[in-house]
């Protein structure tokens, strides 16, 4: 039901956000009340920008407001290397260490039986199609690395691509999984250092 | 300076709300981006409207869509009563103890002196006109209740309005300052425990 008071037709909107409660959807709509015309202006003119300009990058689904998105358009990067993730975010997060040179691929989703999404309901078929083409402007796939989270999802899916990459002759990876930098032995979880045990490597 | 970029452009536009950084700023972007485009427009909709049609009350100066508050326009409250608070939020937290039947009347801020905020900065010259008119229409203020908080500014405003009533002949009260409901004397500050104690009353 839509209120008939703008004021509260603003918090309610707000509530609608992700961790907004009715407290801080109240303090924000007074925020806005209070300050200039332009802050909500452009606040509004952002969110409709947004959902116009913004659609999934041709060749890696990367969210972008152009047909490819700017990594895949940059000539300076390694095409022999696709990281495969989850969600842009987490594409951001390991830009973010910059360290990593390649391609990206992003799925848009995880495998979940358990919820009923299947193969087919992620982005993985641009991912094969992408691997298969090889069109001359591109380099040819020697690695996929994938950066799934280490969930049940995240497994199920990177054993699925596991699979299915196979027979393509590429090399697939899988990031670590163990005691994260600067963790605490005793405070970490148990399949956490079962994992760290196992994946132990020479020093 | 203005991102080219649609997705940065509302993580920066929502970082200019209060208590909204960074890392929400983003969630609530790839959030809008997720969500059905309904959810931005109702937004941003909403946004805009409250813009336009929000204004002050013509009488107490409280936020309305209309020429005048519900409250002003509400026949059945005491107009004998006048309760002067800072800020509209401060009014709603009242009308939720639903304690209150009299009328209300904003200053949308407080006297200030070490901020260079003085009487003529807030609305006080509408209450001052309220109370010296008293059209057909209104019934005669009997009582003027200062409902400012009791910090530095508060007090000083509520003061001043004191001694700028006091002629007119109206009865001035304040609201009682002391140890919360439910508060442990342990853990109150010194000073409202000072105020408790010199307030306190015969039972």
């Amino acid at each position: 039901m839509k209120s008939r008071d703008p004021i509260t037709r603003l918090v309610n909107a707000f509530r609608k956000l992700p961790g907004i409660g009715e407290r801080t959807a109240t303090r924000l709509t007074f925020f806005v009340l209070h300050e200039s015309e332009e802050l909500s202006q452009e606040l509004a003119q952002a969110l409709i920008e947004v959902k116009e300009q913004v659609g999934l990058c041709d060749r890696c689904c990367n969210l972008t407001d152009g047909t490819q998105c700017s990594i895949c358009a940059d000539t300076r990067r390694d095409g022999s290397v696709i990281c495969v993730v989850e969600r842009t975010q987490d594409l951001r997060a390991i830009e973010r260490t910059g360290d990593f040179r390649g391609h990206y691929h992003v799925l848009h989703g995880l495998i979940s039986p358990l919820d009923g999404i299947g193969p087919d309901d992620i982005h993985l078929r641009e991912l094969i199609l992408r691997l298969q083409q090889g069109s001359e402007d591109q380099q040819m796939v020697e690695e996929v690395i994938v950066a799934t989270s280490p969930s049940v999802d995240g497994e199920a899916t990177a054993l699925y691509l596991q699979r299915l990459l196979q027979p393509m002759a590429i090399k697939v990876s899988r990031i670590a999984s163990g005691v994260p930098i600067g963790g605490d032995l005793e405070y970490t979880d148990r399949v956490t250092l079962a994992r760290a045990l196992a994946q132990r490597h020479e020093m």
